[in-house]
C-alpha cells in the first residue's frame, strides 16, 4: 500500500492526542431522556474511543491528554491503564476544570442524541509544553482529534504535535469529528480545521465535515473528488469521505476511488460507529492490507459496537472481528 | 410565636427563589466514585429540596427559578409538577446553559463528597424581569438560598425578589447554603450574604457560613450570640446556626436560646440532611408551634432523609415525620 | 440645618471613593473630533473632580481608590497630591490595568461628547480588603460614585465601604453619576443602585437618573416628590434632582423643596458642570449654610468650570467662587 | 532577483492586513510622561506605516482592517484615504469595540516607551468573511503583521488571507511585530507565529522575535544561519533578522548573506524605525534592485522618519529619500 507509509523500528504503533471524557449511557433505552432513571459511566471521547479500539486489536497504544484532578479522570486513567495504554502522557488539570460529560439518550436505534457538557472540560487545557516530542518521534502513527482543536491551548497542543509528527516522520491520521457546540463560529472551525489538515496523511471524515471546511472555497456540487483532490496537493495519501447509510468512500493520490462491501447488524444505537470503523481500517492498513480489506474490517468492527449498549468498552478484539465477519459471510446475522 | 410573623390570607404558603439541579447519586455506596458504575438521577439543589419538602409536608408552594432548555431542565419542572409545585414561574433559558449537576461519592456513611457541574448553570442566568413580583406578592414566605447569589443576573434577581417581599410583607427566609465554587472570592460572597441578610426575618446556616459573612468584622471567638444581635439590628426574627453534630442552636430578638433534642437515625449518607431540617422547621413555625417544637420536627425530618439513598425523592410527609417521632419515642429506631 | 448632620471631630471632612481617570481634552475645539489635532491632559472622573473641588474650597480631603501601574497612573496620584488630597489609600493596580480615559469633543458650547476607554479600568479593580475602615471612620463625609458600583470587585468595595460609614456614623453622599456604557444591563444597575441608596444621607442626581433607579417601581408621571419619597423611608435626608437647564430641586425629608437662583456664564462646554455644583453645594451644607445658599454656591462653581477647558483643573477655590458671585451681582457676567 | 518574485498585472502593488490604530505621541518631550502635558494625534500600527509608506514612495496601495465606530476610527480611514490607500476592506466594528492606542513616551533619543491601549481593540475583530478574496488576487503583495495573530477572530482572518494568496501566487511579507502584552501565552505565540511564517515569501523580525519563535525547537547559539534555513524549507526567499544598532542581515534562499551600510541621523525617536525600513526595502525589492540596495534604501527611509516626531506622517516619499542619500553622501548630515 504506497499511498501512505508507516515508519518503521518505533516504539509505539500507534499514539492519539486529544478528548477523554466520560460517556453516561441510559440504562433504559427507547425512551426520551427525561424518562430515564438511571445512567451508566463509560470512557469516551473519539480519539479514546479509537486507541481503546487499536489496543483490543493487538497493538501497542499511547494516548497524550488532559484529565481533570477528580474522580471521573482517575476513572478514565484506570480505565486506559486497564486496557494496556501508555498513559505517561495523560496529565491532571490542576485550574478547576471538570471532566466532558456525554449523556447518551437513546429513543430508538435510529433516533439517537447526546447531551454535552463542554463547559470548562479539562481535556481542552492541554497546553504545547505538555505535548512529548519522544512520544511522537517514536510512534508510527499519530492521531489528532478535530474537537480538540476547538479551543486554546488545546489547539496550539495539536498543532506543535503535528509539528513534531512532520519531523520525525510520523504517519498522521486527522480523524475530523466536528462537534459545533464546542466552537465560537463555522468561520473559525473551517479555518483551523483546514491548517491542521495540510499537515496529515490520512483524512477521515463524513461529507458534511469536508463540507463545512469548504466553507470558504465552494465546491457546490458538493464533489468527492474535488475534495479530496484538494488534499493530494498537500503530504495526504487517503482521504475517506462517509456518507452514512450509504457507505465511505476512500480517495487515494494515485486517483483511484476503493469502496467496500459492509455487514448487517443487529442496531441498539449508531453512536460509536465512527470511531470503531476507525480502529479497525486504520488496524487493516498498519497490518499492510488493501484499502478495500481494511475497510471491510472498520465496517465488521462498528457493527459490533452498534450492536452494544457502550462504545468504549465494546470496542472488539482482532478475534471478535474475525468471528463477526466469518458469521456474517455463513449468514448468521441479519439487521434488525 | 412572635419573633416572625407570617401574612395570612395569600394564594401560597411558600415560595422559593434559586437553584434547580440533578443530582447523580452513585449506585454502588461505599466506594470512591473511581469504582462507582452508574448513577441514579433525582432533582437537586437545596430550595428545590425544601420547596419539595415542604409541598410533601402538604402547604401550597411555588417555584422561581431557570432551568436548561434540554430533557434534563424538562425532568425537573416535570418532578416539581408532579410534587404539587407551581412551575409558572420556573422559565427556560435560551442561551445554551446545562443544568447543573450534583455527582455523590458516597464512602461510607460520614465520608461523603459531592463533585459539582456549575459552569454555565442555567439556574444563574435568571434575571430579574423573570421574578414575579405578583407571585412574591401572593405568597407567605419567600426562601432565598445563598447559591443564587453567586453570579449575575440571579444576584440580581435574588435582591429584586428581596425587595418584592419587603414591599409586600412576604416573610423572608435565608438559607446560607454557601458552596465555595461558585464564587470569584471570599470577601465578594460576604459582601453580598450580608446585603442579602439585612432584609431577611429568618437566617438558617452553619456556624462556619456565618464565620465566612464575618470577615469584615472581627469576631475572634466565633461567639454566636454576636453573630445573632447583629442581625436583630434588622428586620430579622430568628437566626438558626448550625454545629453540626452537636445540634443547632435558634436566636430570637426577645434575647432567648433554644435548642431541641434530635432523633437517631440508621445513616447512608449526610446529603439532604439540611434541607430536610429547614422543610421540617418551617412548617412547624409556619402551622404556629414553638421553636423547640418546629426545631425537632426539621431534626426528624432530617433523619428520615439521611437513612435514604436520595435527597429530594426522600423528602418525608408530614405522616412520615409524625410515624418516625413515634417509632423512636418508642425506641424502634436506634444510630447505625 | 437638620436634614443631615455632620459628625465633628474628625481628620477628614470628606473622602471619596471611586473613579480616578484621566481626560483629554481637545484642543482645537469647535469641531470634530476626526480633526482634532491635539489632546491636553487632566486628572477625571466624578468623584475625584469633586475631592479636587472640596480641597480647593479649604477642606481637608482624602480619596479611596485604584491607579494603574503606569505613568498616568502616576500623574493621578501626583495631581491629587499637589491639591492637598491625602492618597495614603490610592493603591496601584497590579494586574495590567490601564487608566480609564476620556477624550472630550467640543463642537459647540451645547454640543459636546465623551470617548470612553473603560475596558480593564484600574479604578474598576478596587477590591474590598482595599478600603480603610479607619479613615472612613475619621471622615465626617464619605462620597461615593454610581460609576464604582459597575462592576466587581469595585462594587463590592464601595458596598463594604456604606457598611463601615453606617458603622461608624459618617454622613454618606450618593453621586448617582450613571454611565451606561460600563454596565452590562440596565437592569443591573437599577438593583445595585437602589441597594447603594437605602445607605445614603444625600443623593443628588439628574432626572433621568433617576428614572433608571425606577426601573422596577413605576412611576409614570416622573414626579421628583414620588422619586423622593420613597428615600426618605431610609436614612436619606436630602434629595437633589436635577433638570439641566431648568435648574434642580433639592427635597428634604421635612416635606420642603427647595429651589435656588442660578448664574450666568460664557459657556465653553458643559462637561464638569455637575461635580462642580457638588462640590459647591456640599461646601454650603458641611459650612452649616441653608440648602438654598449651597445650592446657589454650587451653580456659581459650575458656572465657572464650564467657562474653561478643563474640569479638574478648574475647579475654584472659594474665593473665586465669591468674586464670581460678586461680578455677577454688579451685572458684569452674562451668558454666551 | 530569483529569491522571490512578484506577479505583474495587478491593479494594486501592495495590500496589507491588520492593525490600525492611533499614536498620541507627547508633544513635550525628553521626560517622564507624567510630565507630559499634550499629546498629538497621528494614524499609527505597523502594517498601517508601512502602507503609507509605500504609498508616499508612489505604489498602489490597499488595506483590508476594522476600524471602531467613533471619531478615531473615521480619523484613520481619513487619513490612509488622504495617503491615497484604498479603504473600501477597511471595515466598521458593530460591537462596541474601540481604537487600539499607543502613548509614546520620549524620555530621551535612545529612551522611549510606548503605554498601549489594547483591551476591546477594533482591529482584532477583522474576521475571516471580511476578508476580500479578489483584493488579494489583485495585489502583487500581501503584507501581514504578526500582531494581527494575537487573537481570534483577526487571526483567523489573516491565515484565510493567507490561503487566499497562496491559492492566487500573491507574494506574502511576514513583518512579526511581536507585541506580547496581546497574546496569552508566549506558547500560544510561538504555535501561530510559525504556521503563519510556514506560508510566507519574505519574513522580517530581530532577532529577538526569531528566538521567540524557536521556543519548540531549539538553537542555542541564537544562529541565523539555522533559523533562516528552516524557513527555506518552506516557500520562504528571503529572511531579514534585525538587529538593532549593529544592522539588518537579509539570507536568502540561494545560501547567500546579505549586509549593507548605514546612514547617519539625527535621532529624535526610536519609534518607526523598523515600519520605514520595511516600507523602504519592500519599495526596492519590488523595483528590481538587489537586496543590498533595497536595505539601503530601507536604511535611510528609516533614518528620515526617527529624526521626526511622528511615525505615519513622516513616512518619506521617494524623492525625500533620494535627497536624503545624496545629503549623506555629501557629508551634510551627521548622527547626533
Amino acid at each position: 500500500m504506497s499511498d501512505v507509509t508507516f515508519p518503521a523500528g518505533r516504539s509505539f504503533d500507534f499514539t492519539a492526542i486529544g478528548r477523554l471524557c466520560v460517556d453516561l449511557n441510559a440504562n433504559e433505552i427507547n425512551r426520551p431522556m427525561e424518562e430515564t432513571m438511571s445512567f451508566t459511566k463509560y470512557v469516551g471521547g473519539s480519539p479514546a474511543n479509537i486507541t481503546i479500539g487499536m489496543s483490543r486489536l493487538g497493538l501497542r497504544t499511547a494516548f497524550i491528554g488532559k484529565i481533570a484532578d477528580d474522580a471521573m479522570g482517575r476513572f478514565i486513567t484506570g480505565y486506559l491503564e486497564k486496557n494496556g495504554i501508555d498513559t505517561a502522557n495523560v496529565v491532571t488539570d490542576k485550574t478547576g476544570a471538570v471532566t466532558g460529560l456525554a449523556f447518551t439518550e437513546i429513543k430508538s436505534p435510529t433516533d439517537c442524541s447526546i447531551l454535552m457538557y463542554r463547559d470548562n472540560a479539562a481535556d481542552l487545557k492541554l497546553s504545547p509544553s505538555e505535548v512529548n516530542e519522544e512520544l511522537i518521534a517514536g510512534s508510527s502513527v499519530l492521531l489528532i482529534s478535530g474537537t480538540a482543536l476547538a479551543a486554546s491551548p488545546s489547539r496550539e497542543a495539536v498543532f506543535l504535535a503535528l509539528d513534531y509528527a512532520r519531523k520525525h516522520g510520523t504517519t498522521v491520521v486527522f480523524d475530523i469529528d466536528y462537534r459545533p457546540y464546542t466552537w465560537k463560529s463555522a468561520e473559525e472551525t473551517a479555518v483551523y480545521y483546514n491548517l491542521a489538515a495540510e499537515k496529515c496523511d490520512i483524512i477521515i471524515g463524513t461529507r458534511e465535515e469536508f463540507d463545512m471546511m469548504e466553507r470558504f472555497e465552494p465546491n457546490p456540487e458538493r464533489s468527492d473528488l474535488f475534495t479530496a483532490a484538494k488534499w493530494f496537493n498537500y503530504s495526504t495519501g487517503i482521504v475517506i469521505i462517509k456518507h452514512g447509510k450509504e457507505g465511505s468512500i476512500a480517495y487515494t493520490r494515485d486517483g483511484a476511488e476503493h469502496r467496500a462491501k459492509s455487514y448487517p447488524a443487529k442496531v441498539v444505537k449508531t453512536f460509536g460507529a465512527g470511531d470503531s470503523y476507525a480502529a479497525g481500517f486504520l488496524y487493516g492498513i498498519l497490518s499492510g492490507w488493501s484499502i478495500e480489506r481494511s475497510m471491510e474490517y472498520g465496517s465488521a468492527a462498528a457493527c459490533i459496537v452498534i450492536s452494544s449498549h457502550s462504545c468504549s468498552d465494546a470496542m472488539p478484539t482482532a478475534e471478535q472481528v474475525d468471528t463477526y465477519i466469518e458469521r456474517c459471510n455463513r449468514g448468521e446475522i441479519t439487521a434488525n
